[in-house]
């Protein structure tokens, strides 16, 4: 079966339509999907910024809030833009990868409705305790989880991982291949590729 | 009849495949064109980059290379990297805008594939010259005119409108109600936009 990666960061807007779109488009093609919580920061970081890019450069941001408003409306989702931005998406990530499978994509799209849909902050364990809850996981087992230090170590290396791997920002895709493709814009053109399905591969046709 | 600008910057690689599609997908929505040349120089020393970002940020322009060389591999024309990155690119912007119509477009749509399709150098007069009587354009006059004190002034005038419309990159589509697309894979969804069919703006759809 034909497989890709989703790698996708808790503090990215353009993650947010991403993870409501890709479960389907990755289903329709028959494409086996692993989702890959990671941060950003250590790549950010690498390039010489300690905030976001949006943040660091305003006409870049402003750009940016308006194309996903725009996204958000076409695809008939809500969207709140939450305070501060970013959030601060450690805890979220390590919770994300201490989950398996489905429980793991299903938290990630409830926490990007929440803070995307509804401006929630997504450093409260409260808020996050009660995501778990709402997908039939135990809280307090998932976040001891989260925050243990196998846990940690194994975020660590997959933030290393990104970066080897030459991601640049989220959402990425990362096909069987190793191809990278970069944007919530291009995930057909990945998932077509990741499917063999080259031809169908056009940037957004 | 619904209109729109195509915003474009011959040293910019996302807009050679743009500069090559643009034409017939505006075609097959009705939407009428605007070929507007521009420089990213100013708009990227406001955020205060004196280079290409492709250059400045390494992992980026290795992202970049590759995923344009994917595009071009897809759509069928050749790709070659032209040295230095990026080329100069005012002269071409000022031959560009001292042309008219059919002209401009069929000069931009050849000046691109020399550069990126064979990797020429956009500065030489030469090359420009010879691009203009392809399109049935009297060469001469028409880099007098490219050079002409209006024209020099009429080029800066684009690029402080290209600021203020919010534009950060191209090639960027601007439609007839201010809204700003960026990339070339947004093209579909920028002209579908501008076209009304707003049902049929879904990102990557």
């Amino acid at each position: 079966m034909a497989s890709a990666e989703f790698w996708y960061e808790f503090a990215s807007t353009y993650s947010y339509p991403a993870a409501l779109r890709v479960g389907a488009l990755a289903a329709e093609r028959g494409v086996s999907l692993a989702w890959r919580p990671f941060l950003l920061g250590p790549i950010f970081a690498a390039q010489g910024w300690r905030d976001s890019p949006f943040n660091i450069y305003p006409a870049k941001g402003r750009y940016m809030w308006r194309d996903v408003e725009r996204t958000c409306e076409t695809m008939g989702v809500p969207f709140k833009r939450p305070a501060p931005f970013p959030q601060p998406s450690l805890l979220a990530a390590r919770v994300a990868l201490a989950l398996q499978g489905e429980d793991r994509a299903s938290f990630s799209r409830q926490l990007y409705a929440a803070e995307f849909g509804q401006g929630a902050s997504i450093a409260d364990r409260t808020m996050l305790a009660s995501l778990l809850a709402r997908c039939g996981v135990d809280p307090a087992a998932a976040l001891e989880r989260a925050e243990s230090d196998a846990n940690k170590a194994l975020l660590k290396a997959e933030c290393a991982r990104a970066a080897e791997i030459g991601i640049v920002g989220a959402p990425s895709i990362v096909t069987g291949d190793g191809e990278v493709f970069w944007g919530n814009d291009r995930l057909e053109q990945a998932l077509d590729w990741a499917a063999g399905r080259r031809e169908g591969a056009r940037p957004g046709v």
